[in-house]
């Protein structure tokens, strides 16, 4: 990966791409490299849809060898949805087979003048940019489909949907599966959006003729990556928990907890939890002939993704994740898996961030539009996105414009982006990490959930304000680094309880590229790109007062436990303090 | 006005109003007054629409007295629209009627739990809050009609029409003029969305029984406002030009500097800009037996308002101002007097700020929702924002919401408020003003054009950088100055041209409080004023980065005469260096 693919897409005559050397980026992958690039090239103040912005599509240093669950990708850029830096991760297939085509980044800039829609086809030979108009308003369902039949059943799509050729600041950009399904989404910040504003519909890639990625030292790298394994396979969460239920698994354990938000953060229990929890999907899925253990991408050990099928037996989505379930679930008081499923895959096909869509939910019918518990009226909002009707646009606008639109108080968001399946008041690790990472409120950035309610590399009380700044602080450092590996995240859960494990982390990417890296090594990359991104985020105007939570998480207590989110300011502005 | 009038909406029991000396405010008034309380006493971080708000109304240090042109009310919070603090200035015969009554301050506080919409009534005897359903959704002069039956007519009225009372942040607050008509209007920043969110729909202001203020020393007072009043007369645009054809004088003047903003920014000069040119609309008034020259509140020597009749001879609106004009006219290729006047009054009605709608319309047709120059749709957009459908409480909450849900690039905010009447690039001093005020994009908070355009106080080339930053600071100190002592604006053109008029305005003030201010005394409160402002927004998170105009002021070359703005970041850096 000594190279990158520059795209062009506002140059004179046409969009132009020149395959370059990584230059200065050299070494780096993934987070690391999207964050370097972004806060090097484009400028903080610059609009997030206008032709300054760039768009960098990396995988993690690992994606494309044969070393286990390396197949996460990394999509970078300005936000549109928070207005400062993003990292959005997805899994899928893309990751490893751009890092085979020997890419280190795809970094799409400029913007065109007219409306073509354009196709970026990559394969071992080179790459090709078309006009294709005949692809406009597709859902990403329709249109791997019909790509698939131009192209091929074996190539990857990386894509987005009418609510990213609308430009809207829920968009996602989505990447095909093993079965070529486009499930798998870099869903949160606007990414989708930024493509969109780029006029690409969709990329191509087609690794034919293109080998795995081959380490330095391939006796050593086969070594580690079997100790790699066997941790994985050993530890109860990553060897057994994700397989047997996937992450919905949570929705039993958090609600018990007293986190699991509901109604629009207004309470930590929802009633009929049980209805949509993991061990209730797992079943469903299992007696109509789907499957709930299987991986999102070729060489996943942990398979902590799933098929849905409908009642009739037909596929309708990939295994809805926890936070989905959430999303649309007990967040707007539906009680339905059927209902629930529908929403991931309209919002899988529209191009819409699950999280922000379901938290945008919640808000709309805080503001009356709906009432909790209404699926029916929450499957014709995520229509009405997908559509662009005027409601449509303020709902996938996502949940801070909608509450200023419809006059809400109650908006559960940090720097624009809304928070995911865990009540802040609750479960205060993953409050801080909301309040402080650079992305905006986001689980995976710091997952603090780990030790605070799964007792993961040591238990903090997660209702006490006790511990929570180091241990958000140094997994915000730890997922970065981790985010640049091309590792999926949850390889945490086996890494923070196991140094073995983590040491054989680091024994593979030693011997692939012949480093010498030590932890404190791997520590020091995750704290540069955090330097990148809020260095980046400061020049675009963040400042402490972004780094914190709405008011009510400090004013309303949360039932059943009665609590309020107790991190004092001072302690938050201390997480960076590295 | 040595106390003030504290309300709290949310009081347990309902709404309980407390009169209470002004204690550490004595002394301050107008702005000063508003920004010194909601600097503290508002937690920046809080939801503009929460019960932490304040709104607080207060007149100037003079208002109320028989000085001429000292009828300006202030009204601060911190704002829906910008999220930083705000100052909302308006005319009419609410601030004479306030400091009558010997209010320095009404403050509205809390928030009352149910939905229940309330009447404050004001009079010599005291206070009686009322709950009045009936008026729910009434636009602003079919409320003034029905509270005239059951108050009075010589009772002045602040009200919110039913944008206000829907919480969008481009609602405004009307005051009731000479004629007892909600024509003049805190416009800027959302103030109306505040009184709506705290369930006001109007205040009724009864000085019935009350005299004039008195000064402490009456034959110097009476002295100084001779002196005073002649220096406006003298004037050529405080004495003649604005009696004549009142603000939008300005449309020809701007037009012919290139510097009047048409089709949303794109060029600085409309062609039928004659069509809706002051001078036209005086002829138009006065043909069909409307009044060009009337003063918007008792006591204003300068008389630049006017009445609009429409086509049969009844009245339609006030003589719409030149940013409105502008805003509804060439900002968005508009070209008819009439449909500008129906979309005034509109505006008026509804309870809508003129410049963020008609600004917001020219982003609209921008995104294509109409096209530029078609008055229909614009009459039928603000009709949609007034009945609150989907499209208008888009369009309700400004222009940089609008442009998110459209995905428009060119959209003309700073802190998220829409810029007035002047393109930077063509008026590089106001450029200045619209990036570094601390109330986002406003020609009020310190009005280069009268150096840049007019040669007043002293030429300085509208299209260079030089000398800009140090007009534009010193008009914001004087700006903040005179934004406390309830004197309009537009007395800065006789003041800034005449020293013996600044010197009587001082005297006034001396004779009337009994002070020996001097003219750096009156600078510092200037200056104080902006500490408080900008203290404010920087705990609001506000950074240098805001101080910055859109990316498209410095790429795009503005015609005809194919200017960027060119003032850098470090020169405006620099505007509060005091």
């Amino acid at each position: 990966m000594e190279k990158m693919l520059r795209i062009n897409m506002g140059a004179d005559g046409g969009p132009k791409a020149s395959s370059i050397p990584v230059g200065e980026y050299s070494g780096l992958a993934g987070r690391a490299l999207t964050s370097a690039l972004v806060s090097k090239e484009v400028p903080p103040l610059c609009h997030p849809l206008g032709a300054e912005n760039k768009l960098v599509i990396s995988p993690g240093m690992l994606s494309g060898s044969l070393a286990a669950n390396s197949g996460r990708l990394s999509v970078g850029c300005k936000s549109p949805l928070t207005g400062g830096i993003k990292e959005s991760n997805a899994g899928g297939m893309a990751s490893q087979t751009l890092a085979r085509l020997g890419y280190a980044a795809i970094v799409i800039e400029g913007k065109p003048s007219g409306d073509d829609l354009y196709t970026i086809f990559i394969n071992k030979d080179g790459v090709n940019i078309n006009v294709d108009n005949s692809l406009k308003g597709l859902g990403n369902y329709a249109l791997v489909e019909k790509l698939k039949q131009q192209y091929s059943e074996k190539a990857c799509y990386i894509s987005i949907g009418p609510v990213g050729e609308m430009k809207l600041a829920s968009a996602s950009i989505a990447c095909t599966d093993m079965e070529c399904r486009p499930t798998r989404h870099a869903g949160r910040g606007g990414t989708g959006a930024v493509m969109g504003s780029k006029n690409v519909k969709a990329i191509i890639l087609d690794d034919t003729g293109m080998g795995m990625r081959k380490p330095k030292d391939p006796d050593k790298f086969k070594e580690a990556n079997k100790r790699w394994v066997d941790g994985l396979k050993k530890h109860p969460v990553t060897g057994e928990g994700l397989a047997a239920y996937g992450t919905n698994v949570l929705t039993n354990i958090l609600n018990e907890a007293g986190g699991y938000p509901t109604h629009n953060f207004m309470w930590g229990r929802f009633e009929n939890h049980t209805k949509i929890s993991g061990e209730t999907q797992a079943a469903l899925e299992t007696e109509r002939g789907g499957n709930p253990t299987h991986g999102c991408h070729r060489g996943c050990v942990m398979r902590c993704s799933g098929i849905y099928m409908d009642k009739y037996g037909q596929y309708l989505t990939k295994q809805p994740e926890y936070e989905t379930v959430w999303a649309h679930g007990g967040n707007c008081g539906i009680d339905d898996l059927d209902t629930i499923a529908m929403l991931d895959r309209l919002d899988d096909d529209y191009g819409i961030d699950t999280i922000e869509m379901g938290a945008t939910i919640g808000v709309a019918m805080e503001a009356g539009l709906a009432k909790f518990g209404d699926g029916a009226a929450a499957i014709n909002f995520v229509n009405q996105v997908g559509k662009g009707t005027d409601m449509g646009r303020i709902l996938g606008s996502g949940a801070a414009v909608t509450g200023k639109v419809f006059g809400v108080e109650r908006v559960p968001v940090v720097k624009g982006q809304s928070m995911p399946a865990y009540d802040p008041r609750a479960v205060h690790g993953i409050g801080v990490t909301y309040a402080t990472s650079p992305m905006g409120a986001d689980h995976t950035a710091g997952y603090a959930v780990g030790s605070n309610i799964l007792g993961i590399g040591g238990k903090t009380d997660p209702l006490s304000p006790e511990g929570q700044i180091e241990l958000s602080r140094n997994l915000q450092i730890a997922t970065a680094a981790v985010d640049s590996t091309g590792m999926c995240l949850f390889i945490a859960f086996a890494v923070l309880d196991q140094p073995e494990t983590f040491q054989a982390l680091i024994d593979m990417i030693n011997a692939f590229y012949g480093f010498n890296l030590t932890a404190d090594d791997v520590a020091e990359l995750g704290k540069s790109v955090l330097r990148n991104e809020r260095a980046f985020n400061a020049a675009a105007g963040f400042t402490s007062a972004h780094d914190r939570l709405p008011g009510f998480f400090t004013r309303d207590a949360l039932p059943p436990h009665n609590v309020k989110f107790k991190v004092t300011d001072a302690e938050l502005d201390q997480v960076f303090n590295f």
